[in-house]
């Protein structure tokens, strides 16, 4: 059977996003297929939108002006506490908690030998000068756990000036988890990070 | 915190896709951010082009030509045999599990007093002329079981004429499902639908 070819073409587009198979791919067209005309090309042209979208010249947040709506917040800034994130989904992830008040700096990326992935890549030049502008005291490495969130994690420390408080993220077993069904790494990482209770 | 507006409009178009939740479609509108410009657009533009898709005028699918491709296959219209679906994506289905060789007709719908769904929204015409015309022998319902699935089946079925042989898709355990997690009706359902082994 051979499906119209603006069916296939949007079918493997949407393919393209992490975490939707063929089924579901072709669920959405067909979800998609039934709006009206105008529906679907708002969301075309939502699309066509991001695009052109900019990204903050101090943190690399996405942003619509050169900086971005966080960067500009004095309050956030007079903190002077930093979070630096691998990429925006973190940074969103993290405001979402609402746990963090001050500002972030997008890595987009870890440091990856294999894969050419360098300090240059992930402009740590530029997060140094954000340091020193914003007088940074405390930073918080909201990097995930990897061989190369690790190694990321300790080139940023040998790189950072002295007075800077440098801590990383917690951790151990989520909320809601169970230590049944965790892996060992998960459960030696609580262990050693045990607290007084 | 403020993500740009470009975002949160593609977020938005995002949700509006079932099975689509706010945190997926961030997800989703994070990834495709990364994408390359052209290839944004490429997506955006095969959005544009299912807008203006066309469905078949005997049967219902969808279309680049007047006549999809199952309706100008010969050796399924001469198989004399029809398959009444709900929507197209019952169609996919079917034509995915390669079970079945004639032809189809998309309702597009089931009756539904409720929300004033009637025959003439169905083109139940249009399907009686289609049967007419193809000098269809036997028709297969495979429409979903529903109450107004199966008031749907049973118009039909009062308005075919005889010498038509109408069959329901049968209902029972599917496979690789288990008597111990499956609801009642089901379980009555294959039951009912035994067949001597």
């Amino acid at each position: 059977m051979e499906l119209p070819s603006s069916i296939t073409n949007a079918v493997d587009q949407f393919r393209k996003l992490s975490g939707i198979g063929e089924k579901s791919a072709m669920r959405h067209v067909l979800d998609v297929v039934k709006w009206r005309k105008e529906y679907i090309q708002e969301f075309a042209d939502s699309l066509r939108k991001i695009s052109e979208i900019k990204t903050c010249e101090l943190c690399n947040l996405y942003s619509d002006t050169e900086i971005c709506s966080i960067c500009s917040k004095i309050d956030r800034i007079e903190s002077k506490s930093l979070c630096i994130v691998e990429n925006v989904s973190d940074l969103v992830a993290i405001e979402r908690s609402k746990t963090f008040s001050g500002t972030y700096f997008v890595l987009n990326g870890v440091l990856n030998p294999l894969l050419g992935v360098g300090p240059e890549d992930l402009k740590i030049d530029k997060l140094m000068n954000l340091i020193k502008d914003r007088h940074v005291e405390s930073i918080i490495l909201a990097i995930n756990p990897s061989v190369e969130g690790d190694a990321t994690c300790s080139y940023i420390q040998s790189i950072l000036p002295e007075e800077v408080t440098i801590e990383r993220i917690g951790f151990g077993v989520p909320m809601g988890g169970s230590l049944e069904y965790l892996d060992s790494l998960t459960i030696r990482k609580a262990i050693e990070n045990r607290r007084r209770f």
